[in-house]
């Protein structure tokens, strides 16, 4: 792992936008399927997943739901249980209040907050199918009080067997009330416009390989989508109080997940960084997933030095991390001075798996820098507003002038005698 | 104004996303302005503006500013003060605060709550140069609490004398901390990648036209931007109690605003329908903007008969207006029963702009339906947040087998080290 002083330091960052024919084959998929309905989606389910459904076969029955808990191990559900309570826990401390404000005048002024009332969330097959994004992408909308969170995932996530039990099983614990076993770009199709067999969706969730993506983009207008997650990113601000061997591990977490994966080190002690470095090397070796990993490292990844601890976070708060580590001797001071992390974590023990898979807040975070002003995911990205305004007579009569005022220096007359008009007869 | 029965009634809604050369163009300025800076936005800026501008000219000057007040009536800097305090005052309601959740192991999870650091608001200029919408987008992320705020307005909105000073006095008013004349996609371009005269931003806000709208789709991902608007709409749902004569100049109001506005009064009484029909007719020829309230009422407009108030209701929900007046007997009762709308105004005192200009709520609000799954703009466009996750020694050693389980089953081993490799050393 390479280590170099910050001034040497530059991140890569890379967006995946498709190529033109991904692009153009998306947009042909999702006309078919917005004109020709479960023909289309059937169609290109048989062609592309290469299994032949009938509209009746693609709801996952509550039988299948409930004999995928025979293929999972106890530990299995009694873990995914606890991590569902912890994120349900969390997410319901964010729950907000319709609320008014009365005026002496006796107008009425609020926010009206309601639950979306569909939400489709999107699971990946094969590898890619994380229980732990069904909890992460379901429970927050089950918590604002969807009523309605359909789940779609391509037909053979699981290999002969059907769908892979353990997002099932997922599934049925984080409360999804509708799953289909439909995926790619069809799938979104189907979400955004619905079909005789899945009704059209708000928003659409969760994540996807190229096709999905730019799908959802293809959509966006339709329905509400959430943002395009880059690759995964972790950078740790440490000083010489930390083990360079947890540093190590929670670096190569992050690495293990994809090539373009980003694990980035900041620190005020070389010697600290040169310890991780090595400590990199060894466990990188022991890996499972270690030629993923190298790839990561080697790309994408640094130990980077620098004069002090302010100018790591200066640096910290330049690369706007999805992931934020700090291992230092005093962590809580410097988290206020963090200006654009996606989540911060503080302490040694707050390794990164800890919110990933159990503690509690959303792992769904803002990537490639985007944390700069965008949030995790979150019971706001469930909800809609409504402003309501109950305006007295007493009110229109005493600012109606002013109001007549504003509309007509924007050369709006029709607006002024909406007013007007009233003023007229109330007076 | 056509009156039909809500079987016969199909809303027209369109969207406008360029034509090939209007996109080709775009990419094109937004490139230039990307790779040459503050050249290519003084080029484009003399061939589209027809103004040769220095870069030390873009920006407006206070003295600029504190002049514009000469230039305004005392009434118009009145009532513009009048509504910003009345917006500040709602928007303040909107206020979060960071939060923690302290648990019994010792652990802390919480939610850090911070405004973006620099946000640019777009102000088109000629006709559609509404001191309103400045107050709108400006006023939510200064009481948000962002720091800088920049706004930007093509050259000569005011014609030869530079800026419109409506313009300026809202901004000055609304809290503006920079000011360039500078417009078009090119203005966008500068905002989101930044120039050596204007630092880019994080979020980009406000109307404009085609190019506009192109540009910060072009632009996002960079930076974040506000929805893209659609045109106005109304529906107003009302039955025997109300006043034709309200209703209609209420339509009429929203119909001045563009040849594609929407105008729909929804009412189980025929006889109100075709009273306020007649009113359309008879208000509208007395309108300056005639010509454009004629195109939109005719092409956008309806009055619809419904079976009864809750078939009315039924319609509203489909519809998912931007602007929803409901002018019966008792508005309140209704209220609850409106799944999706923008901004509801109850009462026969409540007119549409009341709530455009003056009452405090914020009045850009989602468009074409959109307010089925979007929410006006509000303190959440102007603030970011990051999780916090400080995990006790305790906690990770009870918890942490049930981490590595969950790590394991997506087969991610990485992670589950970075778990084991603490349980190692602290137990």
């Amino acid at each position: 792992m390479k280590v170099v002083s910050a001034s040497d330091f530059q991140l890569n960052r890379e967006n995946d936008y498709g190529t033109p024919e991904q692009n153009e084959t998306v947009k042909t998929i999702v006309q078919a399927v917005r004109t020709e309905g479960d023909t289309a989606l059937l169609r290109y389910t048989e062609q592309l997943d290469r299994i032949r459904l009938t509209a009746g076969q693609l709801r996952v029955t509550d039988e299948e739901l409930q004999a995928a808990y025979q293929k999972v191990e106890p530990t299995f559900v009694e873990a995914i249980r606890a991590a569902a309570d912890n994120i349900r826990a969390f997410h319901m401390k964010q729950k907000r209040n319709s609320w008014m404000d009365v005026q002496p005048d006796g107008s009425i002024l609020g926010q009206i907050i309601r639950p979306l009332k569909r939400v489709g969330v999107y699971v990946p097959g094969g590898k890619a199918a994380y229980p732990s994004s069904v909890l992460m992408n379901v429970i927050p909308a089950q918590v604002a009080g969807v009523p309605e969170i359909v789940m779609v995932t391509p037909p053979s996530t699981g290999g002969e067997e059907g769908i892979n039990p353990y997002i099932l099983v997922a599934a049925a614990e984080a409360g999804v009330t509708e799953l289909y076993r439909v995926g790619g770009a069809q799938a979104i199709a189907a979400l955004a416009y619905g079909t005789d067999s899945i009704a059209r969706v708000d928003k659409i969730c969760g994540p996807g390989n190229i096709f999905v993506a730019l799908a959802k983009r293809e959509v966006y207008g339709a329905v509400n989508i959430d943002s395009l997650a880059g690759p995964s990113e972790i950078a740790i601000l440490a000083d010489d109080t930390a083990q360079p061997a947890y540093i190590a591990a929670d670096l190569l977490s992050q690495a293990e997940h994809d090539e373009m994966a980003s694990a980035i080190l900041v620190t005020p002690s070389r010697k600290l960084g040169e310890a991780v470095a090595a400590e990199v090397e060894r466990q990188l070796e022991l890996l499972p997933r270690r030629d993923i990993a190298r790839a990561s490292i080697d790309h994408y990844g640094a130990v980077v030095v620098t004069e002090s601890l302010t100018e790591g976070i200066e640096l910290i708060n330049r690369l706007a991390p999805e992931h934020l580590e700090i291992i230092t001797e005093e962590p809580m001071s410097l988290a206020g001075r963090i200006e654009n992390a996606g989540a911060i974590f503080l302490g040694p023990y707050s390794s990164e798996p800890v919110g990933d898979y159990f503690a509690g807040p959303n792992h769904i975070i803002p990537t490639n820098g985007t944390a700069r002003f965008a949030s995790p995911v979150d019971l706001d990205d469930f909800i809609k507003k409504s402003s309501l305004i109950y305006y007295s007579r007493e009110a229109l009569l005493a600012n109606g002038e002013q109001i007549m005022e504003l509309a007509r220096r924007e050369g709006l007359e029709g607006h002024a005698r909406a007013i007007a008009i009233r003023l007229e007869q109330e007076r």
